[in-house]
């Protein structure tokens, strides 16, 4: 008979009322988990309830977040700035304690967790970063950075697919301070999980090279505790604790059973429970043996105040790296000569005007960054060559510890989620590449990134049909919208060098939130630009070609497609119009600009023509119902580049032919 | 030494030179593979080339589908109606011959691949389309269904999550006649994988309960020929034969490396290639011994005869099921009686007019729809009771061998891509369902459904913030604007009970192409409609409500935000106004009607107010820069439903606001 442990009864009672309240939310898995997470959490976890972001805490994720009621009560029985009141308001708007856990919202919380198996993912990425901070920074007698990651998962998690890609590469990678509780309960929301998951998950996972723990007690403090010591002893490999457990463990009527998953468990079985579990407080009260039990906060305040020791030893020491440790991951800051720096490149891209593909401008524009930039940490899907991702200084993790470049082999989802893990974690830049169309397997990490507003960047290359001989299968159409249309993160479509430079600068020095920087497989012309043009890249979107007075009309256009405007200008003028060009590489950073610039780069009085080849809904935003726009409406071919791009319409006279369709309205 | 089987050496001159012709494209796969191709095809693939749609026939699918060049060689070798211009104009613009296989493009090809690890869940779903119809079909006596599923893999698929998925549930399902072929040759893109891919494969395939079959020589035709016999041996488990092979075998200096990969050879290597292999034939030609060898149309003639008498046989024995497989397996045509019985449907829906969440009237609709098509085939991914996918009569396939749901588990992007396979296979009209969010997980399967036109029904509830508590990571924004820019995919975001009945009839009927059907989960007003309104759904577009005369405004909305609309519309006519609501639930479909039509529901001339709880920017379309759009600029939150749609303004006030600015312009 399992234990009947009254500090995971305050999580699970907390749980159970909160959610109760609330009419809505899991009660189920955090009432399954407290006895874990009462032994990781009071036993294990290093963290100071008074400073969450201490940056050698040891790391936390519920990867089933659907349970946030269990990271929420450890937070508030722990100490952390989140009172009663606050869980109270569990699901309620502006609460510190939505349905899921969400990152920036609740002190603590170091991911935002729903979407199952990207949480392991994360953690992934968080082990990642620790393991090379520690490399980089780490010196004899000086274990700067030293901290676990810990993951909880529940089989909605394993069954996914990111569990699989971001496992793999754990395992391949040796990281051995991540430790993950699978939380074997056998259900899931359909019922009983076996008939549709049948894995025998712990080979599974020793087919990954992982450490696995198999057969523990969920609900047995002692099981628990041998568990967890076993795999902090496993240095080498992740670990995985197999935790059987009882889903709504105290439940009487509803336990072991999908009714307790995502569903209040109703009055009369929440007091059942209270009986049951023999915890006579009302809802939302604990007794203070318990608060005492469970506060964190002293022996918090000890584990920072030893650290900080350290560090100032280790400041004595090797003053260069507490400078680089305090401005990398303390402060988060760029070095103070970055904008300087990228001025002077920007500069030198625009004189060096080449005509090359906006990837290899990518790519030297990351070998330029790089060099002032140790915190960046590249990688790729199994595309380096293609991506053009790699740096003459670029150091595989496989080889070298310290390194800063990651091989993520094929695995866009798991490359993007571990990404924002390391991005959330601190300490480093990360960016991965793969094509634009595979964005699409990667496509929730991003928009978690852009939800959690992490400082991750996402390179996509072979932007357009005019990747040419693949064909429609990895030419992306409608994959810029998506991006766009994304909140909070940062899409770029460069036409040329200088503006790919200028992208570059903006996803590095847009510390709140993530881009996307989009290039093309093909070459490009370098456009000409003073002084004032070259400033006015950042803006977004700014006049490139220009007439006097008021033009005509207004060609738009992004990336590859820049180049062609200009010809169709260039062939109007010769017809006596006055003719505008605009490029546009970013319409988020356009449309945050002033209304009156918006207003004097695009007037509304005059016929617009948007020139792009991607799908072409996407434009009547700009160009009104009156405009025109050179787009696509299908998928692509498979044909040379050159080929298509003129088999799909982008040629001059298809420019001329629309352009002059406007005027004569 | 392995042997040089000059039969396989066709395919690998076939493949090296058309790549080399072309300038672009993977000699590496095909050449390492076409040993293992060869006694697969020659001796154990039942196939006709004269008739590629024969029902009965084996299912080949190449998931590493950059490795085309193997398919078109066997596929040309075999007697396909493929000739040798085909293979010369590879890759080059509306040849038969595309840089990935293209399901459509080239007789004999059964889906698209080239997207990795989708191959292999497509041919998953043909596994499970083969198994189910055999047990719907199948007499004492008479296998009328009784064919394999070949799948080739390389490491790509295997690192891909999706392969986790699709293959876990495989296992799960016991998929006898599932035999994949894994290209274990040690190289992807970025070079030898073992700095990022280092599972134990077999072992892993083993936890999913596959039958594995280890260290097959991938260039030693009795060990191939072995294997495949063991693996047919094996009827209740899926078999994975791992296959050691050289990349780009033949290739003196290039083989065993990435250099092969992706690139031709160059015109030295060929040569080099040429002499290694004692092939002394120019490019594109084929010695006439080589080609006899190869033909498969006399013993595919004679195998598809014996068919065919079996199946003369099964009609005097099973008259109505022989006509109900000739129905739904060849003809592949709804009953005769369908139209008729929707109709009917849909009239009652109108007529009782139940304040229901769409979701809840899908599941009607399935209800309905199910009775007369035996062929429907449902699941979702571990959500059937929020989905609302089950029907009193559907019966899972886990405990039903002929039943009609399947429990996919929590594996969005397998769920999608099986039902792609299901759906190529024949014999059943799949639907998968999930949280319209979770659509991102399975993103490229929804695009790939639409590339090849596959009757794939993809079914989304918890449309928007209205989902309420769960909050952002749950609720859509940019999702719907996506699904709208698919080319070929229909998208539908019915308002009530009988738009939604509309839009199941669509997704049904539709048969050259798949429908995305998104639902709410909170309750919908029923709308008042004529005879005439109800016809009008079907145009995607239609006036629900109107005045006299040219309207003042125009308010366009769907699904959830119609009734608002309905409310805003009412509150304007109080205020003297005249306006038009028009209810949208299927963009494309509207935009598919005459410009007539479209003029006429949305003239030019009139002032739009758009209302939809989804991303703003992509109603910009039908309302232009003048117009307005209540709609999301940013993430949801969570809180209540109800509260949430008036956080974010839907609400009667705002829509006079926005209408009220428009109206005084």
């Amino acid at each position: 008979m399992p234990k009947n442990n009254p500090l995971a009864n305050a999580i699970r009672m907390l749980s159970m009322d909160a959610v109760q309240k609330a009419k809505s939310g899991h009660p189920g898995a955090p009432m399954g988990m407290a006895d874990i997470a009462t032994v990781l959490w009071r036993t294990f976890l290093k963290h100071n309830p008074a400073n969450p972001a201490w940056s050698d805490r040891d790391r936390f994720v519920l990867s089933n977040g659907h349970g946030s009621m269990l990271v929420y009560s450890l937070l508030h029985l722990s100490g952390y700035d989140l009172g009663m009141e606050d869980l109270k308001r569990f699901r309620q708007l502006h609460s510190r304690t939505p349905g899921h856990p969400e990152y920036g919202y609740t002190p603590g919380v170091e991911t935002t967790t729903g979407p199952l198996g990207a949480g392991i993912a994360n953690a992934v990425g968080m082990a990642v970063a620790e393991k090379t901070l520690a490399a980089q920074f780490n010196r004899p007698g000086f274990n700067l950075v030293n901290h676990y990651t810990y993951a909880f998962l529940g089989d909605g998690c394993l069954m996914e697919g990111i569990s699989h890609e971001a496992c793999s590469l754990a395992g391949t990678l040796k990281l051995g301070k991540l430790i993950a509780f699978w939380d074997d309960n056998g259900i899931s929301i359909d019922g009983h999980v076996e008939g549709w998951f049948t894995d025998d998950t712990p080979k599974r996972f020793e087919a990954y090279g992982w450490h696995v723990i198999r057969h523990v007690d969920g609900h047995d403090e002692e099981a628990i505790t041998a568990a967890i010591e076993l795999a902090q002893a496993v240095s080498d490999k992740p670990t995985l604790i197999c935790c059987k457990t009882i889903i709504g463990f105290g439940s009487p009527n509803k336990s072991g059973t999908h009714d307790c998953h995502g569903a209040p468990l109703g009055e009369d079985e929440v007091e059942a429970v209270r009986k049951q579990l023999n915890w006579p407080y009302p809802p939302f009260e604990v007794p203070d043996e318990i608060y005492q039990q469970w506060d964190a906060r002293a022996k918090g305040k000890d584990l920072e105040r030893e650290w900080l020791m350290l560090f100032e030893q280790y400041q004595q020491e090797y003053p260069e790296l507490a400078a680089e440790y305090q401005r990398r991951v303390v402060a988060r800051t760029l070095p103070a000569d970055f904008a300087e720096k990228a001025d002077a490149w920007i500069q030198s891209c625009q004189q060096q005007a080449a005509n090359i593909a906006t990837r290899k401008a990518s790519q030297n524009s990351i070998e330029a960054f790089a060099a002032c930039l140790p915190e960046l940490l590249g990688g790729s899907a199994d595309l380096a060559g293609s991506n053009l991702t790699l740096w003459p200084k670029a150091r595989g993790l496989q080889d070298h510890r310290d390194g800063n470049y990651l091989y993520y082999g094929v695995r866009e989802f798991g490359m993007s989620s571990i990404i924002n893990g390391i991005a959330l974690h601190g300490g480093f830049i990360p960016f991965g590449a793969t094509f634009l169309m595979f964005m699409e397997y990667a496509r929730n990490a991003v928009r978690m990134a852009a939800l959690m507003k992490a400082h991750s960047i996402f390179v996509y290359t072979h932007d357009s049909i005019g990747q040419g001989e693949d064909g429609p299968t990895h030419q992306p159409i409608e994959q810029l919208a998506t991006l766009r249309m994304t909140p909070n993160l940062s899409t770029w479509r460069p036409c040329d060098a200088a503006e790919s430079a200028v992208a570059w600068r903006y996803a590095l020095a847009h510390t709140d939130g993530p881009s996307a920087l989009v290039f093309s497989r093909q070459n490009t012309v370098p456009m000409a630009r003073n002084a004032e043009q070259v400033a006015d890249i950042g803006k977004g979107g700014y006049i490139l070609r220009d007439g006097s007075g008021q033009p005509d009309l207004i060609l738009i256009a992004t990336g590859s497609e820049v180049d062609l405007a200009m010809q169709g200008a260039a062939a109007l003028s010769d017809k006596g119009y006055k003719v505008r060009v605009v490029s546009m590489p970013s319409t988020d950073v356009f449309d945050a600009q002033s209304a009156d610039y918006q207003r004097q780069v695009l007037p509304d009085a005059v016929p617009k023509l948007a020139i792009e080849a991607a799908h072409v809904d996407y434009w009547y935003k700009y160009v009104g119902r009156d405009g025109a726009i050179l787009g696509m409406h299908s998928f692509g071919e498979s044909a040379p580049g050159p080929m298509l791009l003129k088999h799909f319409g982008f040629t001059v006279e298809r420019v001329l032919e629309l352009a002059e369709g406007l005027l004569k309205k």
